[in-house]
């Protein structure tokens, strides 16, 4: 029961926001943010974070903010080996960042959009932290729950099996995919919406599909895809907050 | 701007809890369950009701509250039509009491468990609700979520594909579907436990699979399913609330 001088290790908690909407963050969340001494969040390069931007008006004043900036990859393809080196060492110093916050005492949140263990940049951080500090995790709203809940129709009914697909897969795993399963759910769409757009052709399904741009955002839109014109080859014409969905057809009594 | 008689036709709103634990409802969710003065929910005969339960404590005192009581179906095979027609009364019947309520003026809140257009019960009243009152839906933390979160480990990596079975599916579609996945979630397993087993055998994966009983709630319990003793045919050995999952090993930098 000594007092020394010996600083207690400090904690990292990554924290789902939920999708967007500051109230559907949950109730555990919303505490942790608002009590919270220290927080860190990954933005691109000028810009002021998605995630920071999810909090603002719930933190103390004094909050310590460590923004963890994205090193820049646009010109490096995403099969070279710099890429994966790059984005490596880049988690690693903000690991070292982080660990270095918990040894001197300090518990830090780190805001994670959606739930932080579906498809998101958090985990990176989160096994190079395993056995270094004590590191947990607050589960969120996904975006593709509030991307089915924008529609205003339910996502899967009964026995339907859900299939859910990055678009940056190949368009033949894509268009195998999507034939196969009963309600779809696609994410990271941005510059691949067009070469989605040929897989839904491939499977005849392009007709029931539904794009959803920033669920629960205030910029929220939800259309049947066919709606959207179709853009020249290479174009980005979704924003990255974009789902593109099929809802089940199951048994309904 | 005449002020008569004529009440304004009252809402109902489907809430998702979340999985279990209060604090992993929405702030939204939990404002609107704390301001409710009229709460409906499912339950089965004689049982207090798992979405009631997660409730307690935040009700006001004077909540009107609207028990959704399950026909037995116990003796009645799910293929046989009479299951589905019972069923749909008992959706009916539910509609009408919740239609009398918001036409009295009254704002219904129906507490659904995890997110509601997910496998969820209230999507059989949603369909039947729609058009003839104004009804709406909070999303919610899936139980999928809680799920892999009590893991310790991410769901999902890179451009892993996700795939979500209802265990109640045939052994050899489980098999194949098991088989062609990245990232595996399956609910409803009660009673087809030993059918999943098999199926995963038959995929080759049944030492990467883990069961999660009571996500997020107080007898939460988390081990390899490779632990838990095959028990006899037919035997239930999960409860209601128990998922299997297979994480996903995508591209990690
Ligand atoms: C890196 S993943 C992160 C997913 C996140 N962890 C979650 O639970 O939803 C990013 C992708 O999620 C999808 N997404 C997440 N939130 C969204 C929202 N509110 N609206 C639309 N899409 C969203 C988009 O497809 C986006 O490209
Ligand atoms: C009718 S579905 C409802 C799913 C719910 N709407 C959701 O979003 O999770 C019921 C199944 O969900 C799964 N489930 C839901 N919550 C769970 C939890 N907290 N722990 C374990 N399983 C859960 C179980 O597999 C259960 O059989």
């Amino acid at each position: 029961m000594t007092q020394g001088t010996r600083t207690t290790q400090g904690s990292v908690v990554g924290v789902g926001l939920g999708p967007g909407s500051q109230d559907l963050m949950s109730v555990r969340a919303d505490r942790l943010i608002r009590q919270a001494t220290h927080i860190a969040y990954f933005r691109k390069k000028g810009r002021k974070g998605h995630a920071r931007s999810i909090v603002e008006g719930l933190l103390a004043p004094d909050v310590i903010e460590l923004p963890m900036e994205y090193p820049v990859t646009t010109e490096i393809p995403v099969d070279d080996p710099r890429y994966n080196a790059l984005l490596s060492s880049f988690y690693e110093q903000s690991v070292a960042q982080l660990i270095e916050m918990a040894n001197a005492g300090c518990d830090v949140v780190v805001l994670c959009e959606g739930d932080p263990f579906f498809y998101g940049s958090f985990m990176h951080l989160y096994t190079r932290l395993l056995n270094q500090v004590s590191v947990s995790v607050v589960p969120g709203i996904t975006g593709m729950s509030a991307a089915w809940t924008a529609t205003g129709q339910p996502i899967t009914w009964g026995d339907d099996i859900l299939t859910v697909l990055m678009a940056t897969l190949p368009e033949q795993a894509l268009a195998e995919r999507i034939a196969q399963t009963d309600a779809l759910v696609v994410m990271k769409i941005g510059r691949n919406l067009n070469k989605l757009r040929r897989a839904l052709v491939t499977a005849g399904r392009e007709h029931q599909a539904w794009l959803i741009e920033y669920a629960a955002m205030a910029q929220q839109r939800v259309l049947p895809l066919s709606d959207l014109d179709p853009l020249a080859e290479g174009t980005e014409n979704v924003p990255y907050f974009s789902i593109v969905l099929i809802h089940g057809n199951g048994r309904r009594p």
